[in-house]
């Protein structure tokens, strides 16, 4: 087992499984050395309403980068960027990323461009147009739906507005490759994919935009990163329902770390869903994360009632402790999954399929 | 795998496995939920001569420790603290550590008193204080050969001495439990272990004191917490040379992982080596922690010569990159050896034997 050096910058907690404390373990178990930098140092999530800490400042994180440097330290083969609060800080990340492509044009670089989710920010509205000047650095992006539409002013309704948003992102913003997975599958959504990726309908699942999440992925082979069309795959999984925090850095974390792009399609050059290999470590980070996403709830469903409370922002108001209870018995159970990561419990494996026609249909 | 909940405080690096990297991946590959609160947020270790980072003030700490205990995520069935730089910072984690014992007299408390090593301390003078009056909530402390002089003010160098300093901790410090591993293995230390404990003197090892460590346990059965005579077990392994970070903090992560005590040896109140949890838990981190050492040991000599240059502080001083490519090369190959830790690679067992007539002979 040798593998790479991957440099992680996100935030930490002290309790529960989001950001860095979501991503690290599995890269580690995975056999990557890790090196970890934290944004932010927080008790808890914010999902629990209450959390207290401190954020690390763009100084202090331009001296630890600086300090590495000079030591001779920062020399990673990857990068994994997640949550970044403010405009400062990422602008100091920003350039360390710079410096770093500079040096190892073959670094791969998965960004995550963490800015909210269903409609809210949840950073200073100041990272936007920086993450966007950060696009051309990276070599996978993994937007949710929200900030895809954020990040090329978009608004997806239909196959034609999710064409352009990527084509914004691939051409105007040279990201080589897309994922956008959890993606709540709309009637439109169904309508537009090819047969063989519809998920069949039956009386347990009547609606086409009932109970199913999309994954999309869309990756380029242009050397000068602008390509288009691009070859897209997508993938439908049962949604399972309630919240869970966390979920979005394991996938990113899963899908650096299976991702490897001195795979035979390189050689042969043949564009299919067993070449590429975008679609393969997202086939892989899907299939893991929601394994691990139905161990957590079954495990959430488990506890005592009041533990596993079901989502309603009213009742909540009224009684704060209430989230709370809800939000620990929710923690990704990514300790006692973890040979889910490993590979070593079988799980269904979720093939991500070519969607033949996206672009031409 | 359903085991219980570590909170870890200790410090934290970017790059390179001490302090909390080298101790929380441990942990939880052997199947923990470790919540972490990092004293630190450095580049690197201080072994690298350069190092950049922060400190996390008593106040940021405390803001943390209070919003977890209000969140209800502050119940943790075990504690482990290591490197807390200053006197105020150890203060709260005195102030979370009392609580914690209050509202759980069973909680399994690990204490890495750490001071120093070698004759230098490397924290403000004003923490000796606040850790000698933190021993009697500790379930086990881990002090290595300095901090044990430092603790009880008593200097060691017979056995007589050695058993006035075990015996100031569990009597006048309260502490049930202390394993001191890593102390260079003197000619009267060697003189004082029963036969079977000491190593063979052949023609490769014709001195006692020559490339030799010894692992020390004593633990008391007192509910008082002041047992006097302890049970005293001890094992000599050999000498891996050259200086290697974060190797006490691996160890006393697992020590604590691996102690279980309600194994038999409670039902049956026999004392003896296969019976005791702490003896059980030291042989455990001791082998693996020095399989671990090996493992690193190895990888460091496979290196370009350049990056394996042997320890010299006077060229050191003049060439201090030849430091930093030293250290490098010498961090633990904790991912690398995952399945040590696991279990799941065969490893030599180094067991604990009960040191007859320690306090008699």
């Amino acid at each position: 087992m040798s593998k790479s050096r991957i440099l992680s910058i996100q935030s930490h907690v002290a309790f529960g499984y989001v950001g860095g404390k979501a991503a690290v373990f599995p890269l580690q178990c995975l056999g990557y050395d890790v090196d970890v930098v934290n944004t932010v140092n927080f008790s808890n999530h914010s999902g629990y309403a209450r959390f207290g800490g401190s954020r690390t400042s763009a100084s202090e994180l331009s001296t630890i980068f600086q300090t590495m440097e000079e030591n001779g330290l920062l020399e990673p083969e990857r990068l994994l960027t997640g949550y970044i609060p403010g405009g400062e800080a990422l602008s100091s990340v920003k350039d360390l990323a710079t410096r770093l492509r500079h040096k190892n044009s073959q670094m791969i670089y998965l960004l995550d461009p963490v800015l909210g989710d269903s409609g809210k920010l949840y950073v200073a509205p100041d990272v936007i147009p920086i993450y966007r000047s950060m696009l051309p650095l990276s070599t996978i992006i993994t937007p949710n739906w929200f900030e895809v539409e954020v990040l090329t002013d978009i608004r997806i309704t239909d196959l034609l507005s999710l064409r352009k948003a990527l084509r914004i992102l691939h051409e105007e913003h040279h990201v080589p490759n897309v994922v956008v997975s959890s993606i709540p599958l709309r009637a439109w959504m169904y309508e537009s994919l090819p047969s063989h990726i519809q998920h069949p309908l039956d009386a347990d699942n009547p609606q086409p935009d009932d109970g199913y999440l999309l994954c999309i992925s869309s990756s380029t082979e242009d050397p000068d990163r602008g390509g288009y069309p691009s070859t897209v795959h997508a993938r439908s999984i049962p949604l399972i329902p309630g919240y869970f925090s966390g979920v979005g850095d394991l996938f990113s974390a899963l899908l650096l770390a299976h991702y490897q792009p001195t795979s035979e399609y390189l050689v042969s050059e043949s564009v299919n869903a067993n070449g590429h290999p975008l679609p393969i470590a997202a086939s892989e980070a899907l299939s893991k994360t929601h394994a691990m996403l139905a161990l957590t709830q079954e495990y959430s469903m488990s506890l005592p009632e009041d533990e596993r409370l079901p989502t309603d922002e009213e009742i909540d108001e009224q009684e704060p402790s209430r989230k709370i209870r809800r939000m620990k018995g929710r923690e990704l159970r990514l300790i006692q999954g973890q040979d889910i990561i490993r590979g070593t419990r079988p799980i269904e494996h979720r093939k991500m399929e070519l969607w033949t026609g996206f672009w031409s249909s």
